[in-house]
Order: structure tokens, then C-alpha cells, then sequence
């Protein structure tokens, strides 16, 4: 089966091509545009695709996307609607998260940039440390990666708050809350946001003063969704009030950051290139051969989006 | 009871005030030297106390010390052979430590170093991420600390290797070494090398030239243990060849470490002055009051340590 490789935004034949060179066997990629025999391509992998980008594939029934979130794909104006939006599902996935999660909430808990300027200075200064049972973390986004996120800071004992759509069921220790009043309540409780809801148009600019305002006074935000998710001004806000310490920013509303954005050197914002978490070449590999499997066998993919509700 | 509060290294009143303030009715603490009525002093709280701090206090039964280690109150030559030593024992302290080192093994696994470069230099540029099943953990010290700081690495996908002096029951997952032919074992699998050892005669110098050589290329420190545990010179020596790429230290064999030290701003190294985990106030003031019951009824106190054995 072939298979169109697309992105405008990043190489991604050169960071998977491990992945789609052991697969070369059974799925043949080509790389958009695809000039000749584009009529034989039936699945796509693609990263923010661009705008007109599946109008030259009359018969293709799958797209694979990597990352978490769909919406790059989603977003896409050519896309047809009865074309099947696959997310690549890796176990270590989640676990990358959490590892990545909690050290971003360990760097506010420990108060390691406060360390890394005293060892700049020469200072030798013990600091004043809070156990994690003083630090209430609030999630926002309870899938499969927000469970695992979950699961683990509160095995280091901090007190853990998840808010999503609809209630879920949550295991011991952990308190859930849902809907836009659940949202308010969890905030009140909350000193360290975490990130991770998918965008769509409900949960767009959800990260903006309102919810700053809510948390905790000297508060800290780790942002892994998407960009969009943040109203950057209305950060840069509460920052300077105080009422957010400082923010983790993996994910912006343009990437690559534009040189001048003013998150670069921001002393309370620490940055990291959209590298929360990665899905390894094995996950992608084997998402693509499922996906030409079941196109082939004429049934939905495994791990197709509910475009409904966008992820 | 009346308690001498002794150090020379650090304000042990103004640090614990809050502690000997809440059980000031139980226990009287004075500070050290003591000029009125120190032969009524029985218990005394000390943190590296001075060579001589133990001679005026003749009725002295125990002292507290605080810190997962007793060596700096082990080593005053001014100790009583029948006095005992105790430890303050913190539920929380573990769990801080796992949080701590937990931190310092993603910092190295997810490249934060160079991410943190990155933003100093603006540059956007994701990093080849590895999952944590690719970073072998070996843990040197298996004690309670110990024990809790494998469990959190183990959770977050980390291969757990675990090295103590005798052999012990280890859980599933876990793989356990022990005696001088299992430390080597165990480096020559290790990519990161958290040291959690009592300071004894035994494990002095044991972070050497031989310990990084056998490690895999490119290894990491975490150093939690006790300053005198580090051949300073050796490590610099494997950061300079490649050996190890980088390390965390948090104890050093002079404290404060002095000005002039090239530990500060060595471009590999990060550090923290001792306070990987501290203990709570509500911890060392139920150990001084355990300690006081026990000493007034004549028996030995909880967690005093095994004196020939150092911890």
C-alpha cells in the first residue's frame, strides 16, 4: 500500500524514517506531492498538513498523525469528511508525559530555578522545602495520558485534582471534577496546572485570565496541549502580578517560536521545542501497518478520532 | 527535660524553631555551650557538632541528629561511648528524595541541560528523545530511602539496579547486587549512578576513577550521599573525558563549599546546597519527644542507630 508522507512544519521523513524504513516492505511512503500514480495512494501520515494538501489523493481513507492531538489533521480544509483521522497510540507515550510532567512540577515544588541562579551566583543558601502533600496539582485532561500523569504525582504524594468533560471514574485519592463549575472549583485548590485537554473549540484560549485569577495565588502552569489552549497575553498578565510564580511552556500558537517572542527570555518561563513527548518508531510503525491493514479489509482503523468530538 | 541544641555548620534554632517552639512544654532546649546547669542536659539536638561539644554535658543520654546520616555526630571524638545516637525518622523524607532523584534522572534522560541552552540562544529544536526503558538506573544504598526512591524510577519505566551491602529481598522488576563483585556487576550496566550510601570506612571514596570507568560511556552522577563519598579529582577527570557527561551533586566534602571551588560553575555539573531532603518539624519534634520518654524511663530510644555499624 502506498503511503503520502505530509508536513509543512516539520521533516517528518527524516525523523521517522527509521520507522518507515522498516515497514518499506509492506507500506511504500512517498513524499507529498506526490506526481505520479497519486490515485494509488490510500493512507497518508501527516503533521499539520497544508491547506489543499488531500485534494490530490481521489482515494485515500486514512490519515496517521503523531502526537496526542488530532487537530493538526483535523483542522485541515481538504480533508474529506469520510476520510479516517488515526492517532498513534504508544505505551511509552504516557509514561514520557508523566516522567516530563513531574519533573516540571518538582522544578516549582523544589524551587530549582531559584538553586540553578544561586549556583550562577556562588550562593550557598538552603531553601525553605515544602513536602509534596503541600502542593496541589490540578489536571486538566483525564485520557489515558492524564490518568498515567495522575497515577504518578501522586505516588510522589502530592495531592492530585482532574478536570474533564464529562465525570469519569477515578481510583482512590484522586478527586475528579467536570463541567465549567467543576472547572472553578478544582482552580480554588489548585497551586500547579497542568495541560493536557485536546483542542477543540470549547477548550480554546481555556488557559486565560479567568482560570489564572482562580488558582492559587503564586500558582505555576505546565502547558502540554496545544498552543491555542493559552491566551499568551493574559500569561504574561499574571506573571507579572504574581498570581502564576512561573510557566512550562512545551507548546505555543506558532512553532517554531518566532525569534522575538518575548517567551525566549522570560525569567519565569522555562521552554522546551513541542518535546513533551515523543511516539517512538516501533508505535508509529505498527500504527501504519494496522491502518493499511484495515483499509485494505474495508473496516475503520483502530484508534480512528470521533471527528465529532475531535479526538 | 532539658536538650542542648549543638552545631557548628548550620543555625539549627533558627531552622527548627518551629519544631522545639511546638513541644517547648515537654522540652527545654538551650544552646550549646551551655553555661548554667548543663549537667542537667540529658538529650541534645546536634548537627555536626564541635570536637569538643560533648565534654560538659556529663548526664547526657542521647542526641538527635538531623539528616538521613549520623557520621557528622558519629565522628565527634567527644562522644560518649554509652550515649546514643538517633536518627529522626520522616515518612515524607523518602518520598522527597524519590521526588528529588527522580528529578535528576529525567533532567539527564530528556536533555533539560541542552533545552535550557537552547532557550538562553533561541534556538527551536526538538532533541531525540529516548524512553525511560533505555536508561538504566543503579542505585547505590537500599534502605528505606532507598527502596522508595526504585519504586518511584521503577514507575516511570526506569530499569532499577540496586546495590547494598548485604543482600536483601528486593520486589519484582527490581534486580538486586551486592559485595564488591556485584557493585562492578551492577556499574557495568548503569548509565545513571544514584548514590544513597551511609558514610562508613567502607564506602568512603567509593564514587573513584574505577567506579565512573565502569560504567557506560557517558554515564551519569546523582550524588546524595555524603560529601567524603566523592573523589572529587576523579570526577572531574571522567566529565573532562566523556566518561560521564554530566552530574548532580548535593553534598560535598566541605560545606558550604568554598567560594572558590571549580564545582560552581563547572558547565556539566549542577548542584544544590544539601537539601535534597530535609525533615519536617512535626518529624524531629516527635523523635525529641520519643528520645526524652525513652531516656526518662531508662531505655533505648527509637531508631538509634547501630553504632559499629555507623547507620
Amino acid at each position: 500500500m502506498r503511503c503520502a508522507v505530509i508536513s509543512r512544519k516539520f521533516d517528518l521523513r527524516s525523523y521517522y524514517g527509521k520507522a518507515l524504513a522498516q515497514i518499506a516492505d509492506r507500506i511504500e511512503s512517498v513524499d507529498h506531492p506526490v506526481t505520479e500514480g497519486a490515485d494509488t495512494v490510500r493512507i497518508a501520515l501527516a503533521w499539520h498538513p497544508h491547506p489543499d494538501a488531500f485534494e490530490c489523493y481521489p482515494n485515500l481513507k486514512a490519515v496517521c498523525t503523531i502526537g496526542a492531538g488530532a487537530d493538526n489533521v483535523l483542522a485541515c480544509p481538504s480533508l474529506p469528511k469520510h476520510v479516517d483521522v488515526v492517532r498513534v497510540v504508544d505505551p511509552d507515550q504516557a509514561q514520557m508525559m508523566a516522567g516530563f510532567v513531574s519533573w516540571h512540577v518538582i522544578w516549582h515544588q523544589r524551587k530549582f530555578a531559584t538553586f540553578m541562579q544561586h549556583q550562577r551566583d556562588r550562593i550557598w543558601q538552603r531553601l525553605e522545602q515544602r513536602p509534596a502533600s503541600g502542593v496541589p496539582v490540578g489536571i486538566l485532561g483525564y485520557g489515558k495520558i492524564g490518568e498515567r500523569v495522575a497515577a504518578h504525582l501522586a505516588g510522589l504524594g502530592f495531592p492530585v485534582l482532574a478536570w474533564s468533560r464529562a465525570p469519569k471514574p477515578l481510583p482512590a485519592g484522586l478527586r475528579g471534577f467536570h463541567g465549567r463549575d467543576g472547572l472553578f472549583a478544582m482552580l480554588a485548590e489548585t497551586e500547579v496546572l497542568v495541560n493536557l485537554l485536546p483542542l477543540t473549540p470549547e477548550t480554546r484560549g481555556i488557559l486565560n485570565r479567568d482560570t489564572f485569577q482562580a488558582m492559587r495565588p503564586g500558582g505555576y502552569l505546565i502547558q502540554v496541549g496545544r498552543g491555542e489552549h493559552l491566551v499568551e497575553a493574559d500569561l504574561l498578565a499574571a506573571l507579572d502580578s504574581g498570581q502564576l510564580s512561573g510557566a512550562s511552556l512545551d507548546v505555543f500558537a506558532v512553532e517554531p517560536l518566532p525569534q522575538d517572542h518575548v517567551f525566549w527570555d522570560h525569567p519565569q518561563i522555562i521552554m522546551t521545542p513541542h518535546d513533551a513527548c515523543d511516539i517512538s518508531a516501533d508505535a508509529l510503525a505498527a500504527t501504519l501497518v494496522a491502518t493499511a491493514v484495515a483499509v485494505r479489509a474495508g473496516e475503520r482503523p483502530p484508534h480512528a478520532v470521533d471527528r465529532q468530538r475531535g479526538y
